[in-house]
């Protein structure tokens, strides 16, 4: 799909706000997929669509994840983390993607999983990293990010960690299983 | 089982160091027993034979965690998990407490666990805040733990956390699911 249609049919989906953040999520995932050999057109339309249900009624999402057989533990947790998986069901069911690869890269943006693509972290990272996201630690990562994909995806979910857990939140399991991924296969 | 013939079985097995550790947990553990309306008694004995596996050779530990059928992921994870499991074998075995809420007891007083009893809860704080201890965050937990057992474990695990993941260590996922268990399990 072309980039501007996919933007035309991400843009009645998102606020101005995130439709602006949605563009920096383009721009940087486009970098790091050049930097580190991802496909930079996967790339592209995964940015754009990552966060095609952010404003989808709760009540929409929770529908979508028990009809469709989506792990049912996202419900006990934080509702921000169920935009993701029920991104990948709405993109392929209204916009018509069917590349798996970049379904996966949108249902995994925010939680991440064990085993993630090169496409997966550079989405995952590029959420985290586009250029108008302003909070302690961010550049930090951005600065990571320019040598090294998996330390900057431990860092960045380091502090996510961080937090969550200074407000007293639950993890999401799955972030932690990718922390725990990454550390343990990290070659250097 | 009386106090000094434990306190006899177990200092054979430690260095002078973490015997004298070993009373700063019974000291603590008795106090939150009291505090907090656990078994005195219980709380006692399992202080004490807390840490009756540290000092085992890591080969010994390996091959007691493989034949007696114990989660085999923990050799994955740093080896400081390995004494808790098989010091409540060993205590069973080789000093001959019975009982399984002792035994529970320090088989999770490292890890945690998802439904931690009240006397599991007891020995894991008092091995954090005994008198001995001497790091960065103790005293605020030895501070909550005079109000709330629940939320000074959840503090302890979240210092525990921050210090391995500021180490790029992994978490061992008993560690991590006990604190969202806790959390979410919250009254107040």
């Amino acid at each position: 799909m072309d980039r501007n249609l996919a933007l035309l049919k991400v843009k009645d989906q998102l606020t101005e706000h995130r439709y602006n953040h949605t563009l920096g999520v383009m721009e940087s995932a486009i970098a790091l997929a050049k930097r580190y050999g991802a496909d930079e057109k996967k790339a592209e339309l995964a940015a754009i669509f990552h966060d095609y249900a952010k404003f989808r009624p709760k009540e929409e999402m929770k529908q979508h994840i028990i009809d469709q057989g989506m792990p049912v533990e996202l419900l006990r947790y934080n509702s921000e983390l169920w935009h993701a998986p029920v991104g990948a069901f709405l993109v392929h069911k209204e916009a018509g993607i069917e590349d798996e690869e970049i379904l996966d890269a949108i249902r995994y943006h925010t939680s991440g999983r064990v085993g993630m693509t090169l496409l997966e972290k550079v989405i995952y990272l590029a959420d985290y990293i586009e250029p108008g996201r302003h909070f302690p630690g961010v550049e930090e990562v951005r600065e990571i990010a320019k040598t090294s994909l998996d330390h900057a995806l431990i860092k960045s979910i380091q502090n996510t960690i961080f937090f969550l857990m200074k407000k007293d939140q639950p993890i999401f399991p799955a972030t932690f299983n990718t922390y725990n991924d990454l550390i343990m296969n990290l070659e250097d």
